[in-house]
């Protein structure tokens, strides 16, 4: 076994024997290929082969179809201890076993065997008793390219996905949760509603927005900043490129050195594409003096980052390499620190109901520390970081919420309250954070004039209100299956004319909905009703709104919801104003 | 004289002869100096110098009073004709002026000298008789850094402006015309009214918005954005940087290399700040199959662009590295041409009227052709050209606007409208332009399907609205003096109280006017109400309500214009109405 033990050990060896099962059927069916690892991960297992010709995702059935042939004589797991020499002419035709010979050598590790129905492989073990009355449910799922060893140096491997279950039933439960999370999946949802897609030629981890998906954005973020200003926050533009003497004297660039990129130059300066926005802010703060009365300054944007990300991890709007954060730096005196922590959390907490993330379900906090031994990591000033800590589980506790304390997680500058969340694929992350910064303060000397007429340093909050925008539109689109809440939904009602009779009052109907800020589309396409509908289903806007003779004669429209609901006729005005009062409760 | 003869003559031959005056008082009080060239410009003159010691503005005072002492001695100029050998010895202690005796002889020319007050300059001529009767009102205004030959490579010399006129009264006058400019000027304004700065860490070029300017652009961006929505527009988002093959994939490449910075490596990749939008909205086009029923598609973005600019050609907001163009791409068939640039020119008319701009005084149209011998720089078909052309020009007489035509200032891809304007300084400068494209389509396969169900080209329009966001800032700015409508204010009302007994009434109207979407703010420091009003209407804020103990008690407030018109006491309400019906209205 490649993983550590855990409590489902015994799903953890039926995949791994599942894991031989497959190297041996694809060296069966395809002899000339060289079999490299195949551990066990969340959900499944796979593995890495080297293919002479590349296959296929439909060549998986085949596969398959090996693996239940083959499965009959594997009736249990032998294990033999081995020396370098004999398992290297075991390997001989196998550069990647020998690789791992090597490895496995200098490290001191034992050598051993594994054999099965025939099929050899160096291997820790970790197999089930009896793979072939146990291996009775597994699947393969899906072929994808992986460097040798998850480097990019390295030859691109095929790397083949599966799972196996005790039982058919758990296996056909997973493969349904499957399909629904796939028909969930962002990525998807994304180019069958139209909005948002990638080209080539524009370059990779580039989104294009789309007329529609650049709506969500544009109502986001007015929402967002609007949001923000209302609680004292100051909306500012800085650039999204800096010069690099702005992140050496911030001490980001040897920590942020990796996922930044190249340098630009320009006469004989290097400019970088903005990795962060908090050095910005701090030269806006730096513009003029600032007098103890002025604290706290809380400033907002909704800030372009650019972060490295190779073209392998790259992944939809989940990992981009230009992203817009709801970015903020609030500069306070340190007797303010309390209440802003508090009030950032504040505005996490009501943003996020807005997008119905529930905490305890959907998110929970993580109260990151510094580790006072890794100088090299953090900045060292014990008591410092004592003190900030002890503000943010002061922060946490008089809130009532519940948190972990996980060390060794803090930025460079301080610790930090994460708020962690999954996505429907039950990855965590952090989505959201506050910070508090003793380093930036001294390193910039963001100070201020107190009340005797003396300098005095300041802290820094740094906070995302709601993450990055791509992030939280991915997690959008896959929360709702794409069917957003009115307010959100790029088209909010589609106009279908009974028959092309009725296109003329169903252009009436459009442009009196537009006047009144309503996304509204007239489909006068020359098509069937029920054809036109079924598209507006599919393409899940919240309200259609029939017209026909009967509609235009009492000034009503007709109204069928996404989900096949009909509502009937409705006058105008009350349908307008019941639209407006769905989307201003956001729900 | 170093400049073309002009209808004003006489003009440039009194500045130039102020011009020989200034290098002579200039030599007398500083001997170690080398005098370089002194043209003649629009409205004055100036002259290069090469100090040993830098000066200073106020050293200018200083150099005024020498010429004036050395004129009486200025009876008349004399000529002579002077062989290169004779003009070598003469200036054999002036680098600047050997270099351009080389050169005259290069390129065939006579030198002669001039002299007068026993000062002698090479000169090619263009005096007043008599300069000691003539030189009667003349001024140095300032001094600048200026490359020899304009040559960032070469050395930095010491540019000395001045003017003169005929009369002192015509000089007065000019004076007082700059004085107003310069309160007028855009960086001084930014700067007072805490509109926008720069960081020399962050570096040159690159506008920080401080949250005041962030409103105005906010207000804008977003009037618009749902203008240009309201007409038809699809606003979409697309990626500021991009790979270098999309742009050579356009054909810009060439043609734009040396405006684009320097690209940043991704891999095997190059990636290039993005120096235009066009391409980017044809990847998105591209992005799945378009009918004729679905054009014309119009793309429209506030897209970020980069333009490689010098340092020293660097301007406030008018000249900066990274700016937003609202930009658009209306991709049309062909006999949809006429129609899209008649509404283009209709929703740019609309905008500049909303922002005060009139046709034929701020600005005028002018339809640019290209040079069909020219194939270098326009791309060669004779017959696309002569069609594009007139079409533009039939749309320009169907609307019975004025305009000039201008041989060889077309784009590469085809020939454009430009609305071209005038800033305070008078220099004219293309503020707005659309495009007719007939190169791109066919680069990009910018195809649909027709009628017929076969593959058509279509043709591109491109346009911007009301050009780049940072220039139109800037022309606001001085337009207005800094004094905003109503609607662009960042805040609109300063709620004044008569004393701090108010100050809880201050904050309770505060509230009522920004839970009206008002941007209000009350000045509740521990000051006197009268500099309270002096600090609102430096700050130029429209509108100040004065609240005292009468005000709370019939709910009302005092209005004080920041022109200091006192409105008198105004019910809370009507005075809120008010502000509405003025917001509305953009005036």
């Amino acid at each position: 076994m490649e993983q550590t033990q855990s409590n489902n050990t015994y799903l953890e060896h039926l995949r791994h024997s599942a894991a031989h099962l497959l190297a041996a059927a694809v060296l069966d069916l395809y002899p000339e290929t060289k079999n490299t690892i195949g551990p066990v991960i969340e959900n499944g297992f796979y593995y890495d082969f080297d293919f002479k010709e590349p296959i296929k995702e439909e060549d998986l059935k085949e596969v398959e179809k090996r693996m239940s042939q083959l499965l009959s004589n594997w009736i249990e797991f032998t294990h033999k201890e081995i020396s370098p020499e004999e398992a290297k002419k075991i390997f001989a035709h196998n550069p990647y076993k020998l690789e791992l010979i090597d490895e496995f050598v200098k490290e001191g590790k034992t050598l051993s065997l594994y054999e099965s129905g025939g099929f050899i492989d160096l291997c820790k073990g970790g197999h089930v008793e009896h793979p072939s009355e146990e291996l009775k449910a597994f699947k393969l799922l899906s072929i994808a390219g992986a460097y040798w060893r998850g480097n990019e140096k390295n030859k691109m491997l095929t790397r083949i996905y599966g799972t196996a279950f005790p039982t058919q039933d758990e296996l056909d439960n997973y493969l349904q949760k499957l399909t629904e999370i796939e028909k969930r999946d962002h990525k998807k949802l994304g180019r069958e509603l139209d909005l948002f897609t990638f080209s080539e030629t524009v370059g990779k981890g580039l989104p294009l927005w789309t007329e529609k998906g650049a709506t969500i954005r544009r109502i986001l973020e007015r929402f967002i900043t609007d949001e923000e200003i209302k609680r004292g926050y100051k909306h500012v533009i800085t650039p999204d490129i800096a010069s690099l003497e702005l992140y050496k004297k911030s001490g980001h660039y040897p920590y942020y050195k990796e996922s930044m990129y190249a340098p630009i130059q320009i006469e004989d300066e290097e400019y970088m594409l903005r990795p962060m926005t908090c050095p910005h802010h701090f030269e806006l703060y730096l513009s003029k003096p600032h007098s103890y009365k002025e604290l706290p300054i809380r400033y907002a944007e909704l800030a372009k980052l650019y972060r490295y990300e190779k073209s392998g991890e790259l992944m939809g709007l989940l990992r981009v390499r230009a992203f817009t954060l709801a970015d903020a730096h609030i500069i306070a005196r340190p007797d303010q620190a309390k209440a802003e922590i508090g009030g950032a959390l504040e505005l996490i907490e009501y943003l996020a109901s807005v997008f119905h993330l529930k905490a305890g379900g959907d998110y929970y906090y993580r109260l990151s520390l510094g580790d006072r031994n890794d100088e090299k990591k953090y900045y060292k000033d014990d008591k410092a970081w004592n003190e900030a800590e002890n503000i943010l589980r002061d922060v946490l506790k008089s809130r009532s919420v519940p948190f972990v304390e996980a060390n060794g997680e803090a930025a460079f500058y301080g610790p930090k309250i994460d708020i962690q969340m999954k996505n429907i694929h039950g990855k965590e992350d952090t989505a959201f954070t506050v910070q508090y910064d003793f380093v930036m303060p001294k390193r910039f000397h963001l100070n201020y004039i107190n009340e005797a007429g003396r300098e005095e340093e300041a802290i820094v909050v740094h906070r995302s209100s709601i993450g990055a925008i791509e992030r939280l539109i991915a997690f959008l689109i896959e929360h709702f299956s794409g069917a957003f809440p009115l307010w959100l939904s790029p088209i909010q009602v589609e106009i279908v004319p009974v028959s092309d009779k009725s296109n003329k009052y169903a252009e009436v109907i459009n442009i009196k909905l537009r006047e009144k800020d309503i996304r509204a589309d007239a489909d006068l396409r020359n098509e069937k009703m029920q054809g036109k509908i079924r598209d507006a289903q599919l393409m899940k806007i919240p309200y259609m709104a029939i017209v026909g003779g009967r509609e235009e004669e009492n000034n009503t429209v007709s109204i069928r919801t996404r989900e096949g609901k009909d509502l009937g006729a409705v006058p105008l005005n009350k349908f307008i104003d019941q639209l407006q009062t769905e989307i201003e409760s956001k729900n």
